[in-house]
């Protein structure tokens, strides 16, 4: 008698579980989407401006300064950023301030105008985790129920702006400590990641396609199959590598900010360094390929994400862009650090394919998740990246190289309020 | 000064890590890879044997009592199964005894000769757990140690048995908790299970190719996007179905065990009930399909994993399989339960394709990997088995189906040793 009333209880109040959050997430990822449509659309926009006008580059410093200023009257605790957002799901308190979002949303558009050498991801995490934060004090909820959307609001924004929804997902949930995963949040994340992305889509957004033409080598018995032993080699030691280059740009940001606080300890005038510096750096590199998002050049030759899939000469350029991202994020600029992240890993896997002889669109793709998957901690979260941009035939190489990334990349990483769970080693 | 020495120091601590680990396992995962290759060899081969001679099913009662007296005789520990294994992870003591490989490698071939329902999964697992055990013991590793070895004997195993290396990986992670996942052993697991995979590829094995014909519907300006919100949907009120269905076959093994402990306190003797029940169960559903794997049909027409993805009359078939293999198991059958559950679930797929009006590919593919999700707890290790076997394109809906196939299985799923690390909600 008492099992049947106690099922139909549990049916109910699961139902009434699944209407209130649903009610709660589908117009928080559609908010989010909506405001990663407008950011992708401006980002789009001003790169194409940029080109367009390579002169803007000169105001790169007056730039910086208003972006700081804005930051320094109206930001409070939105300068927290990413790390805000963490630490408010690991202990929720004062929560994260709605102007977080239009704050970063425009500041990385300015920074990308003027040609920053920044990303995207940090501008879609804090939109996401703005907006979340807002309904969960419109809808009073308790700490548990405030980790659980902020994390749906990092999902949503990383799957809206990316394109890849499984990804958003996982990384919500990834991000949040070095080593270890929890489930708790695993169908909101999933929920509010894939609405955010179709509703961002829906705004006729389209995301840059990325094609592999190598799709394995025959075995003896003239089928394709998976594994081949020695590209497997291969492909593990230039992982090595892309773990090492994460360790270098996450240490590098760590340490030259300090050195830039020091130097100049008004934190609006900072980022003035970081536009001189860029300028700087146009002239000794002699290219503005490393400016902005760097998906795609400039020049139909120049390097970009796109263009490290092709054979050319672009040897050094990881190591540019690593440069000129480092200069502009430890002087204060926003927008974030991974695409920059896919721009070097692609970029170094270009290069290490001519070394290794291991076909360039293969390393480009898994250095493009690679060194994201070291400096960001999330070596599942970026697998499934390379699934959703790359397609499941490579899908050995992807794992291979995010995993053995994170193992290699020390961890220290690019999120400061990201705790360890279980060390690596 | 200090800190030269250190990272040189670091570096010779690490390579010399990593080499001893290759040593271990290497060969390790190379005798995995063999007896997987030995196991499925022989499996292939029983299983067109038995289509060839359908009388065998009589002496099923009589096989099950050999299998049984076998253990009886010689099993000790071993008897334990998949259970002892994920103990020996959780708390290291005893080890799995190397015995544990040839047993339940032939007992799971005999019961397939026979026709009883059972799977591979299990029995791969007991071969890899076996064999690692036995190398923890010969290399005299420490506890920490011994956890990773065993968790990489698990991947090596699943990762070979079903040709999907990522997901043998994160499922020796993912399913000895539930909720959580700890990525302490991350490059070693997913270093045995490729390496078993390739030899025994190498071996000459091949895995049955599926599939998906589905490849989403084009949006209004006639590009194809991979989220279509009504099938989503669809596939979110099949997937619940799907969570429900791994809970009613966890629970009917786990509720009708000590019902047959009751009625036949000898061990050895309780799988000839298994196998007289499962003749009387082929009469009564007047079909030999729902005996052994099921991946193919005796006919051309039957119900069989392969035929799921294709239109056809299957509409209980999920039904009975999920009683014949309760039956074997709850019996003492060896095998495992993996396989049956992809027939449960593509079987499902299949049926609600029709009421759902979503494509029956799309679902039969979702429901293969949702159930086992659902029923082994372990969301991510079937995603990424999905991706592996189907293809990336539809990985949003099979993401869908896995996570919520999760969150509806409730805490009892198919391994009693498994943990709850972090409660469902």
């Amino acid at each position: 008698m008492g099992r049947l009333p106690l099922f139909q209880n549990s049916i109910v109040v699961n139902i009434l579980a699944v209407l209130r959050w649903s009610g709660l997430l589908l117009p928080m990822a559609a908010c989010v989407g909506t405001l990663c449509a407008v950011f992708l659309w401006a980002l789009d926009h001003v790169t194409d401006y940029r080109f367009a006008h390579p002169g803007l580059l000169w105001f790169l410093p007056v730039a910086g300064v208003v972006v700081g200023l804005a930051y320094h009257w109206f930001g409070r605790s939105a300068e927290g950023g990413n790390n805000l957002i963490v630490d408010q799901i690991h202990e929720p308190g004062g929560g994260v301030p709605l102007r977080m979002a239009p704050l970063v949303l425009i500041a990385t558009v300015v920074s990308h105008l003027f040609g920053a050498s920044v990303g995207r991801e940090g501008t879609a995490v804090q939109i996401g985790g703005s907006i979340a934060s807002g309904f969960a004090r419109l809808f009073r909820l308790d700490d548990n129920g405030v980790r659980i959307i902020l994390m749906a609001g990092i999902a949503a924004g990383f799957g809206a702006v990316f394109g890849t929804p499984v990804a958003g997902a996982v990384f919500a949930m990834e991000v949040l400590s070095i080593g270890c995963i929890d489930y708790r949040a695993l169908v909101p994340v999933a929920a509010a990641s894939i609405l955010a992305d179709m509703v961002c889509h829906s705004w006729g957004i389209h995301h840059v396609p990325y094609r592999i033409g190598f799709a394995g080598y025959p075995d003896l018995s003239g089928q394709i199959f998976h594994t081949d032993p020695v590209l497997l080699l291969k492909v593990g030691v230039a992982s090595v590598c892309f773990g090492l280059t994460s360790l270098l740009f996450a240490e590098s940001v760590h340490r030259l900010s300090p050195v830039f606080r020091t130097l100049c300890p008004i934190a609006w005038l900072r980022p003035a360094i970081g536009g001189v510096l860029t300028i700087a750096l146009v002239f000794i590199a002699g290219s503005r390929d490393y400016l902005g998002l760097g998906v795609v050049a400039a020049t139909p030759d120049g390097a970009s994400i796109l263009n490290f899939f092709h054979p050319g000469d672009y040897t050094w350029s990881w190591l540019w862009k690593l440069v000129f991202t480092v200069a502009a994020l430890s002087t204060g600029f926003k927008g974030g650090e991974v695409t920059p992240l896919f721009f070097i890993g692609a970029g170094l896997g270009h290069t290490l394919s001519t070394f290794l002889g291991v076909p360039t669109d293969l390393l480009a793709a898994v250095g493009f998740v690679a060194v994201f998957a070291g400096a960001a901690n999330t070596p599942l979260a970026c697998t499934f990246m390379g699934v959703e941009l790359f397609g499941a035939t490579d899908v050995i190489y992807i794992a291979t190289g995010c995993f053995i990334a994170y193992l290699c990349s020390g961890h220290s990483g690019i999120y400061l309020s990201q705790r360890i769970g279980v060390p690596k080693a």
